[in-house]
């Protein structure tokens, strides 16, 4: 079973180190268009060659793992070079895009557009890690114009790798991920941002900032390669989300100065409750 | 030597323990307006027995950890009934109130006003934890208020704890600790609160959140009763954060709507400095 890996990324490496140990019988080949990072994938194991999108012909199974705005690309080259039992599964952030792109393309039946729920806030091969995807959530769009013996034996690699399925309509993916995902990782950068302009003595934030402040923080060491293509494409729901976050930024602050603590408290006591739903998250994951 | 811990939650709960573990001759007196908490501070061992204000007299010293609002009417009441060797320490995340509260005070050589930077998400007495204060910093305001063999006994138990100590005028404190932590707890309660009105559907959240939203939003958990009188008490500061961060986001969004996605990559791009804080933060911590 010859498997391309396309972007050799956290995302990407991951996968590679998982299928490597799980399947014996696979040569993983690796596709990335920075040569450093393909020496790297190849030094640390990732992969076993390095290869050029000229041998895909030879693929049974091709998996693209790169910014979401170059998989527009990427993926339709991948489909036109492929052979006729191959799978193409692209694992991006956003569906829509990807989805409508390819809805009349001839070897539509090849492909597969997949979200799996998993990342750290660390990029490259060497951010790669064995079972990152364990227990998480892998979100399939459009199922039913994949082939079904491509489906099969998509679906026995994410068994393979711990996931749990989800199937969803790519517009409904793109609307609830702005919420859960893609928001968390502005409010986290533009947290960043405000402390570093105020704190241009970075002494001030390691002498005082907690655990509290790392883990708000901390997607904001996420990669902006990933991230800009990201938002671009799931705009619409990016802003909507947003404009919901200031509003409420705004009426907690408008709360603050007409001194209203009373009700600042039952704002906080009302989200509270999602303790409960961060130990489902928690449970899922360990 | 007895030791009257005055709120016995997370904060005091774990200084009771490491205290306790450092030091076999302290006698550890309980005192919390809570009866359930008091019994379950017995229980846990946290305490070698409950307490009265009335029996302030035979403590060598106090520590108060009851919300901020609550030390301003609990801290001048101690200094009334304690002995004149006596040190009655706060641990507050605001300074400014009860600094300027007590400057005046016939006993403000007894009080030495800090804030142990250090904690989690979680309250009460069984979330009392070992070694919580291990490499974090404390931060110890006016210190030259207080006199000078209490501040020496003070640092005994600082150091033995593990932390660092840091000096800083009350104002400077509470302005800079607006920055790095009650900013990070309010857009970590906002960004809880935006998706669960959404997301009416929790099973979506369960699903489709992975380990970035958990991070982003864990200070949600927190407990209101401790942190509505933190933004209470340090609402200047708090506000001029708020309207900051609300100004970075809204930037982000008008960024989002003109389609300007070079400035977006450049946005984060220039906040993933914030990798090298946080590291310093880590390297504290652990």
């Amino acid at each position: 079973m010859n498997l391309f890996v396309i972007g050799l990324g956290l995302i990407g490496g991951s996968m590679a180190i998982d299928i490597r140990n799980l399947n014996e019988d696979f040569r993983i080949f690796g596709i990335d268009n920075n040569p450093d990072h393909l020496d790297e994938a190849l030094t640390l194991g990732l992969i076993d060659e390095k290869a050029e999108f000229d041998e895909l012909h030879k693929a049974d199974m091709v998996i693209v793992s790169v910014p979401v705005n170059a998989a527009l690309k990427v993926v339709p080259e991948v489909l036109e070079k492929v052979n006729d039992e191959a799978l193409v599964i692209d694992v991006g952030s956003t569906k829509s895009n990807i989805c409508s792109l390819l809805s009349e393309h001839p070897r539509r039946r090849n492909f597969l557009a997949t979200h799996p729920i998993a990342g750290t806030e660390y990029s490259g091969p060497s951010a790669a890690i064995p079972n990152l995807y364990k227990g998480k959530t892998n979100i399939i769009c459009e199922v039913e114009k994949t082939a079904f013996k491509l489906q099969e034996k998509a679906m026995k690699i994410f068994y393979d790798l711990g996931m749990r399925i989800r199937y969803m309509e790519p517009n409904a993916h793109d609307k609830h991920i702005a919420y859960v995902s893609h928001l968390s990782h502005i409010s986290s950068f533009m947290l960043g941002k405000t402390v570093i302009e105020k704190e241009k003595n970075e002494r001030d934030i390691f002498d005082m900032a907690g655990s509290g402040f790392e883990s708000t923080v901390r997607l904001a060491k996420s990669s902006p390669a990933m991230w800009q293509p990201i938002f671009e494409l799931n705009k619409e729901n990016v802003i909507e989300t947003l404009d919901e976050y200031i509003q409420n930024l705004q009426q907690f602050k408008d709360l603050m100065e007409k001194e209203d603590f009373d009700a600042i408290y039952r704002e906080m006591a009302d989200t509270n409750r999602i303790k409960d739903i961060l130990k489902g998250i928690s449970i899922k994951t360990t």
